[in-house]
């Protein structure tokens, strides 16, 4: 099976999951809340029939590693995939970075309005903990309340939310490269470090695999911004399915900005061999993962 | 000691502890993100020096009755405080209700902005999640798991989250008086129960004495509802701290619309009546929660 396949394999069979969870209450007809507020509507829309599932295939792959049953880790890469969805929804909105265009379609507040669209993204947040937090989500509740935890610490006031409120700082003031990667780490480095470090919990990883897969993760990560940067640079809006540039023209922080295109393609290779060392404890196992950094930095969209 | 004194020693302490929760990060000076996102000081005002801390007294007083030391049932009030304070920040942007005033002070969008108040919203919800499933909260992670979990479905989109969305749909069109409600068992109602059911939980709980606090809850959910709707009708803007009659102003969804004031009070007095009939198989020890539904009742702020 090739890469691409084994993702779009992955991404099938998370779509399936993230579909029941968000499945419309069908056991209490007589409360008919779908017609009264479109609050599901607007999260199966903004969660649902898009996405490469970058996040959870990252999970999945990690805990493979160390011969965790796909099943297994399925429902703690759904939540992860919530997290995300709810992070995009509101950081699309008006006052944050007021983006009318997400993956070619209306986003969540242009598609509804806006305070569906907090409410939506309030609820993909919640409904993360609520799934990973769950029996269905994993046998042993120790490890349940270990991934709340770190999911939590990921997404939240000194993780994912701290990188966003940082990213509009620097609509204000120049960041530093520095500084710029301090955020990135934040803003979008926090959920891929969850992803693998998920991986590590769920398999009972020793302490020297954990370390090489948040290695991995945190290369991955700025490899993946970097890229995107580079799309958003050089790219158009039909490939990018966003507006093309409009994080330069918003003056918004950025590797390139600060490094030029040649650099930051120096970098990126730089950051994918990292990437590739950190998981040499795990020999021809990593391959996939391999294949992922690999991935990220060469993807088009 | 008096129910009110009784009240305001468990309020210092949640505040106390919500304080230390959100604390700046001193133990990383060389990353300065206070001075260059205020997105924990906007947290802060949110969440300290303010409020009743109604919810997080039933919790403890709930979890009191099966003898459990409120040491060990404080971090769950606080997480469960936190949703609360993410709530109202939220609630109060321009999208939704729109209120430039919170218990006599600015709301978070006013005195910040309203990016650092959407931000600080889910920094909030999501620091709920990561000290409810924190191993400080509670030594047994299978009790931490299931508290974090009926936080989240409490909260979410078949809860508070849909209650929100339910009441943003009724000022579009009348709601009958048992679609009101229905949606105000959501609204309100869905946090009141997991305060009550928490403490269950937290004291491991029969079904019967579980089933009781629900029962209790649901009563005093409505009670505190229906007194919030005849403060609003009849009160002043000082003595709520926001603007008097605003909801009726907007057209929002109240039994005190629907029922007439007469007709209101007399639902009062026999919601506070089965809450007090509801806790009939605690006995005495059960007195301070009766107390709490009666204040709830006659409160005039």
């Amino acid at each position: 099976m090739t890469f691409r396949s084994e993702m779009e394999r992955v991404a099938g069979r998370v779509e399936q999951r993230l579909a029941a969870l968000l499945a419309p209450d069908t056991a209490s007809p007589e409360e008919p809340y779908e017609t009264a507020a479109p609050l599901g509507e607007a999260m199966r829309y903004a969660a649902l029939g898009g996405g490469k599932r970058l996040r959870p295939f990252l999970l999945i792959q990690s805990a493979r590693l160390f011969g965790v049953p796909e099943q297994n880790a399925l429902d703690t890469a759904c939540a992860l995939e919530c997290v995300h969805c709810y992070s995009l929804v509101h950081d699309d909105l008006p006052a944050m970075d007021d983006d009318a265009l997400r993956r070619g379609r209306p986003t969540v507040h242009i598609a509804f309005d806006e305070a569906t669209a907090i409410l939506a993204g309030d609820s993909l947040l919640t409904i993360a903990f609520e799934t990973v937090s769950a029996p269905k989500c994993h046998d042993d509740p120790a490890i349940r309340a270990e991934l709340t935890h770190l999911l939590a610490k990921a997404s939240g006031w000194q993780g994912m939310a701290l990188g966003q409120a940082l990213d509009l700082a620097a609509e204000q003031r120049p960041f530093s490269p520095d500084e710029t990667t301090a955020m990135q780490k934040l803003k979008t480095g926090a959920l891929f470090r969850f992803a693998c470090e998920a991986g590590a919990v769920l398999g009972g990883a020793d302490d020297a695999s954990r370390a090489a897969l948040i290695r991995y993760a945190n290369a991955f990560g700025q490899a993946f911004q970097l890229a995107d940067d580079l799309l958003d640079a050089q790219g158009d809006a039909a490939a990018m399915g966003k507006a093309a540039a409009k994080d330069a023209e918003r003056g918004k922080a950025t590797l390139v900005g600060l490094l030029g295109i040649e650099g930051a393609k120096a970098k990126l290779a730089g950051l994918v061999a990292e990437a590739e060392e950190a998981l040499d404890p795990f020999g021809e196992k990593a391959g996939t993962l391999i294949e992922a950094a690999r991935f990220v930095a060469e993807r088009r969209s």
